[in-house]
């Protein structure tokens, strides 16, 4: 087959964008405003989908960013959760961020996760999940973010991460609505639409 | 931050041992003693977890194949199956697989998916899934294969994802057991065992 290596590349303007940015978030709003500015900046820059993530420690240090990759990637794994789950374990050596015994680690989406993203989360060792807009606001806009038990947070939360909701939810939102109304590509496979 | 890559290579193996395999599998039975043999050859090699994946097209050609590179990579993202649907739409370039209007894609795997591999299907564009072991072989070895909908196949269906179970299942479940009784590793992490 000779086809083996998988790679993914952040769009260039996240590095220049984060080294304008703090490097120390003391709380949620301004984690999320990182990530939803994220989100934002992957729409005006046309890299691609309403999308951004990052993971914290609990010193509120970023670890590592994400952003919606699905189109200018050609694969649809790269959901902006995935990349910042595993460009933080790539940064720390390590499959399972809770292996760090001296800090803990927190997942920021301007969206709360797809199906698959949902389930990328057990996996990965965060501590924390918060998210901004809720996974109805992304079907509105046409996502079909995949078959989702109704009671996703309370089976996390079983695991030990904890679930905070909507942060700043109308400012995520805002940029979901702005996506589709600028036309951006809603990229569903043509066997679920 | 100054770390913006992902990169997963396959095992050296993989490419070899697949040259001298048969480049088309006529059904289904094939197929999956490809992808078990692949679960078993990761355990051999001692590149990664008990488990396989490959995409084919529907003339039975092989796209595409995957291994379990948690461990190996330091990535939690890496299962079998997304690293084969990676691959597969990497080799097509298109994040959707289903935009092949001649051909339709199908996924084998070695287990039924765990919750991230369940998520990442309906995004994939494949038309079908195939699979050898049960999600609970793999619960009843240690490994946590995360919240699931109890009618997640169903759902599949309802995106118009067809589901083929227990297809070769004893000679999975010899594998997943072969594993844990040599002490691989069950990589869950530390926070939600």
């Amino acid at each position: 087959m000779g086809l083996s290596e998988i790679t993914l590349n952040l769009p260039p303007w996240v590095d220049e964008f984060l080294q304008h940015q703090a490097n120390s978030y003391p709380d949620v709003v301004a984690k999320m405003s990182l990530v939803i500015e994220l989100s934002k900046q992957n729409i005006v820059r046309g890299s691609g989908g309403p999308f951004g993530a990052a993971v914290f420690d609990d010193e509120g240090t970023l670890i590592s960013a994400g952003v919606n990759s699905v189109v200018s990637s050609q694969c649809s794994i790269f959901h902006a959760e995935i990349v910042a789950l595993a460009l933080a374990q790539k940064k720390l050596g390590t499959y399972d961020l809770s292996s760090d015994g001296r800090r803990r680690y927190e997942l920021f989406a301007s969206t709360e996760p797809c199906a698959m993203c949902f389930g990328a989360i057990p996996w990965s060792g965060v501590s924390r999940l918060v998210c901004a807009a809720r996974d109805q606001d992304a079907r509105n806009i046409g996502f079909d973010e995949g078959p989702k038990l109704a009671n996703w947070a309370a089976e996390l939360e079983a695991r030990n991460i904890s679930v905070t909701r909507d942060v700043l939810r109308q400012q995520a939102v805002a940029v979901l609505t702005d996506y589709k109304t600028a036309g951006g590509r809603i990229y569903n496979p043509g066997n679920v639409r």
